[in-house]
């Protein structure tokens, strides 16, 4: 674990509330930003009575329009209005959310201090749908019964770091440190040349989480996540439960742990319960058989990687 | 107390997420029918949570636009078609609530397997919205930023009850029981004419309960309440924040408490407490210091009346 990211679930239930669980909701905090993902009904108070703040979050992404990912989007924008939020938001989602949410935004929140922009996306297509100095999110698409799509988060390969010793030992400018962190080598005054590898230490792996709820059984994203730190996956059902789970278009806990191994990612956290599940350990226990680090979501704890 | 009534609460914050608060509603349970009371955000999340079935809730009751009154509804809808409601719900609420969720409805509910009735009503009349054999539900116009009305809800006045022992004694039909309930006197085969009030003990009281939530201080909804059994009384703020109170349309709990005891009301609960409220006790107080009987509003507890 290279803790430099974290995810704090909100809402890690399914459609029907039960069990203490609310709905589909994420806050990730990567690179030093905050990002929003699925917003079912209540994370405006969820936020609030978690006491987690949002000052970085600038942007969210939504899953699918099924209400149970998206409901308390309204809400959230709304009381973000009223608390005297300027900065603008960015939304990432399917043009017909923009379609259904704008009429009541302009109804509800006709003095909001700030912008909401709707960024739309295809969830058909794995593609980059955003992008900064610092990370890339790509769309995953998934398999239900709306379009639907996963989010990977990923940090950039950073420059690597100079050595502090190098700079004091051949007196390297700032001007020069940019040259070395971009490959070069250095020169000294009295022209011996010091090879790049000697300046520098390479930087972190960058690190990488990846959400993908809701979604039946599918190999096809396996590629995608090959070797991430982090991936949520949905377990609904239990496998005794495997024919149920093809229905509904979602997977059981040993699929999301077999998908897990087959990508050779780190970690595994598995959530979205449905409302049947009396004990979710019961689903721990089948993905570990599977792919023992594996971990149940739980509303408020937060999950390095 | 009579008892015959109680009121739950689901939320009595008001609109920021706060101090463990849920947004306004309330589920009252009168003439063995439910009803819902605004649904802010998150009301079948708590409806869940608390193990409160609404089998036998057929009509909501909508006060006004804000979102923190009816951003719970869309969510509450949809959930109920999934848990395979078949019985049609009625929403009594302005015109423009319909226009607003009945796009999101269609699409998000499409294969809902039961009907939602809007009912449309002018929150700016005060006038009966809603009748049935043993209760109606007046609108009671408020004021407050946009157009706003609480609901008094009154049991009507039931027939008397017929004596047992005057059934045995002269052996009264079942046709005649029905007239001496509706007034009239009985004559007997021999020809003797029975007093109805020998016959007849009167029904209890009918019972009342008014929801008066979002406010100011309004001296005309006194008389539509008078000696009411229970009142609902929004106080939002303390008296020290009267000019504030003023300015946003909302009452302090002084002034809840003036309402109350000039009404005549037997008791009064208060809540939708401002953000910046950290000890309720005090609204509490200061309450009791104009009407003793008053209550505090706390999400998951009964008043019954």
């Amino acid at each position: 674990m290279t803790n430099r990211g974290n995810v704090g679930i909100l809402g890690c239930g399914s459609a029907k509330p039960a069990n203490g669980h609310m709905q589909a909701s994420q806050l990730l905090t990567l690179c030093d930003k905050q990002f929003l993902i699925d917003c079912g009904e209540g994370v405006q108070t969820t936020l609030a009575h978690n006491g987690w703040r949002v000052a970085r979050l600038d942007n969210i992404f939504i899953s699918h329009l099924h209400g149970d990912h998206c409901f308390g989007l309204l809400g959230l924008l709304s009381t973000w209005g009223m608390l005297g939020r300027t900065r603008s938001i960015s939304v990432f989602a399917q043009p017909d959310l923009e379609k259904l949410l704008r009429p009541l935004l302009n109804y509800f929140c006709s003095d909001m201090p700030y912008e909401v922009h709707f960024e739309h996306i295809n969830p058909n297509h794995h593609e980059v749908v955003y992008s900064d100095r610092t990370l890339t999110v790509e769309s995953l698409p998934l398999k239900h019964k709306v379009p639907c799509c996963g989010f990977l988060f990923r940090e950039k390969q950073r420059l690597p770091h100079i050595l502090p010793e190098a700079i004091e030992r051949y007196g390297i400018s700032i001007a020069d440190i940019a040259k070395i962190k971009n490959g070069c080598d250095y020169t000294t005054s009295s022209g011996e040349v010091i090879p790049n590898a000697a300046l520098t230490r390479p930087a972190n792996k960058p690190v990488s989480y990846a959400y993908c709820s809701d979604t039946a059984y599918s190999e096809k994203i396996i590629p995608w996540i090959d070797g991430i730190d982090l991936l949520y996956h949905e377990a609904t059902y239990l496998n005794e439960n495997i024919d149920r789970a093809k229905r509904n278009m979602h997977s059981t806990a040993a699929q999301a742990a077999t998908i897990a191994k087959m990508a050779n990612v780190k970690q595994l956290i598995i959530g979205h319960y449905s409302s049947n599940i009396k004990d979710e350990n019961q689903l721990l226990a089948e993905a570990q058989q599977v792919f023992p680090n594996t971990l149940l979501a739980r509303e408020g704890q937060r999950y390095a990687f």
